[in-house]
């Protein structure tokens, strides 16, 4: 494997946060630019991690970014040509990106995420929705258009699956003798709508398996530990589509901007959906929010906001590895975030471990399309060093973004969704495994149990109606 | 550890069913009883156990029990002075109990069993509950009242954990300054209503490990696959007491019988309520239907059952090993049944896992009581042979109800909570590990999450309202 150097970075890099995806970042950030290795620096808190960084020979500035501190922090570390890697939690992307943008500098992240307390700091769970957080963002890039490119959400998901469905659309259309070839937004949502296609998963199922037991009182993901329970206590959240026709009695829609998505007054670490991936076949997700289900539906939409002629059913279904099932199982039987966290390391994951992780397109004349990426752990060790495939697949689509980013310097604010998706695919898919696209005959409806009633829709197999477990 | 014989048995011993339990039961018959070899038979209809059988060196039939063939075949088998040892699913309890009584043989099981087929092959749910398969069992009691003796779910749960309930209410009223000196089944519901106790749940947690990780597509348990799947597909059930004053909108009530139970609209094993026991603190355990949350509701109603003046809400919360949480979780999520099942064999099993099963007893002056067993692998490995810890609690507790039905050979038909408790305890103890007593301060309310409304009973902390999870 070569290793093509995109583009010369002039400018400081400022990674925020060492967590195992901006220590995952690190390396691809070294092998895919030019840039002056006295000019990165690593912004990172936890002291815990200063041995590994030392061991980089980055500078280190070991400061939380606050919203007290930001401007004068940041703004002794930045400079025009320079580029914010923001891979952290607790700092806030909106006041980030704003301030990068008026200093000319460029700007990634993979969430929009808030300054620290904002997941649990508000007991109005509308004001804790992805909706919330992402109409910030698209509120201030209506009202600042155009300028200097800040890359909005552009890890595995939200990001890379974004450019997944455009894939899956262009297979589809392909498979389906439909003639395609969108440019524009509007071109794509209404290849989407031609296709009949009436909804998205995230479909995601992690394989990982860690070679000894997880130990009672544990939280073990493949991933961060604080971010899934930040966002697990999240509200669960979709975009809202046209061919829904119920709603759960606890949903509840927006008044005012894209219109696009709706929430459920239920954690979504806590909310069970149907859906498929290509190895395990049907099982259950969690309804986790993610800024995608909005951004994809909005993106998609067809028709006005208030009013559309089409709009696309979107949500996370995600199975994650199965320590973190237990571990979930565990924090919400118990009402007590475990005190210890820990993010498998590749080396203690059973070989044959995979995170699959792509789109299921369903609804359509060839009823469901999963596209996505299955890479493996093992393939992981190979491509690149210093994380598991979950986290392969998220710092890829960083780079991806940022390559885009450096060839697109004047874009603005921009969501995933609104960048070429070929172009970053290309960047990103040498680091992917195997990126496929399975169709499946597999529907909500299929197998399901008959010695309980259930309140399905008979006639709309896909229905969030179908898709979303309910109980008592 | 010394081996008491407790009783010669001069006639047959019939052991249906070399599962799990079976193989578990017989070392502790070769050791507590006096008994001719050539007068034991096993009767396992399944040839990969054919092998193992042989190296016993006991005769085997292998063949079926069934509804045709029961009465030719058991007919030939057993003799006045045997006893029938009934460990097989997909036996009739009833029938055999019926038939063995016209014999006068002993007969022990550890459920109302039905014959197969039963559990999948009616659509009508109140005919699957417990209630129905113990209140024909009670009927046939009745009608047929005295004569030999018969016990009836003589396992752990059902079994052992009534003579639980017992001790913990001696400790409960001892702890508390309550003279109590209980004989008759109405002195015992009349302290228990005296002691302030609300509710029991048999509260249980399996923290037994495999050491090598779960296979996708395999239902993993301690102790029958098959067993645990047939009653997790049975409606959530519970004994409903007089402390409640809330019902889920899928509960239904019983108009014939004892009135001591209501049974929810969905499966029992996906059903999640919260429960506590010493090691894990608080929990979720499953609401898996149990003849004893039946009996020993029924057992404790002071009063007419139509309109009792005190009576206990009683259920299991059951936490699996974590592999069958997983197995769970994705037969569920797949509307699939494994095709292979496995239960860990104790030496499959890490170090330090424990089967703590026990009774909570709650909503007294005390807040809650639970009293069990929490017996670990690595004592099991001392104790026994050829069983885990979920084993011999139930292989034990057979041991106990055969040397009861022994010493009182003509009782009828009974159920454990009707056996002298201190007997089949002292019979038992030596197999159950450490045996004890622990209070706690937690309630159903303790740490619940502020960020969703629940619909909760805040002046009943112990109210079924708070125990049940509930979402959409």
């Amino acid at each position: 494997m070569t290793h093509p150097v995109y583009a010369r970075i002039d400018g400081p890099i400022i990674l925020i946060g060492y967590g195992s995806i901006g220590r995952g970042t690190l390396p691809l950030i070294e092998r895919h630019f030019d840039f002056d290795r006295e000019r990165l620096v690593i912004v990172e808190p936890n002291t815990a991690l200063a041995g590994d960084i030392a061991k980089t020979g980055y500078r280190h500035v070991a400061e939380a970014v606050t919203e007290a501190n930001y401007r004068e922090l940041l703004g002794g570390l930045i400079a025009p040509g320079g580029f914010v890697v923001n891979l952290s939690v607790d700092t806030s992307s909106l006041d980030l990106i704003r301030f990068c943008r008026e200093q000319g500098v460029l700007y990634i992240d993979t969430v929009v995420e808030p300054w620290a307390g904002y997941y649990f700091g508000t007991d109005d769970n509308a004001e804790r929705t992805n909706y919330a957080l992402r109409q910030a963002m698209r509120d201030e890039k209506a009202a600042n258009p155009g300028g200097t490119t800040a890359v909005s959400c552009c890890g595995a998901n939200p990001g890379m699956v974004s450019w997944f469905v455009k894939e899956a659309l262009l297979m589809l259309a392909r498979d389906t003798g439909v003639a395609a070839d969108p440019e524009t937004r509007g071109d794509w949502a209404q290849l989407m709508q031609t296709l009949g296609v009436k909804g998205v998963h995230i479909a995601e199922r992690d394989t990982q398996v860690r070679l000894t037991p997880r130990e009672p009182g544990h939280f073990v993901n493949t991933w961060s530990v604080e971010g899934f329970i930040a966002e697990g206590f999240q509200p669960a959240e979709l975009g809202w589509g046209t061919a829904e026709s119920w709603m759960p009695d606890n949903a509840h829609t927006h008044d005012a901007g894209c219109l696009a998505g709706i929430w459920l007054q239920q954690p979504g670490a806590a909310t069970r959906v149907r859906t498929w991936c290509p190895t395990p076949g049907p099982q259950f997700g969690f309804l986790v929010t993610h800024n995608e289900a909005i951004s994809i539906a909005d993106y998609y939409t067809v028709g006005p906001a208030e009013a559309p002629e089409f709009r696309p059913t979107c949500h996370y279904a995600y199975h994650p590895c199965d320590d973190a099932v237990l571990s979930l199982h565990e924090m919400f039987g118990s009402n007590q975030i475990q005190d210890v966290h820990h993010i498998l390391d590749v080396d203690e994951i059973e070989p044959g471990g995979i995170d699959e992780l792509g789109v299921l397109l369903y609804g359509h004349e060839k009823n469901a399309l999963w596209y996505g990426s299955r890479l493996s752990n093992e393939e992981t060790k190979a491509l690149a060093p210093d994380q598991n495939a979950t986290g392969l697949q998220v710092t890829s689509a960083v780079l991806a973004g940022m390559v885009w980013a450096l060839e697109n310097p004047e874009a603005g604010i921009v969501e995933t969704d609104e960048m070429d998706h070929r172009r970053c695919l290309e960047v990103q898919r040498p680091y992917l495994g195997p990126v496929e696209g399975h169709y499946t005959g597999w529907t909500p409806l299929t197998d399901r149990q008959t010695q309980f009633p259930e309140d399905l829709d008979e006639g709309n197999p896909w229905a969030f109606r179908n898709v979303l477990e309910r109980l008592a």
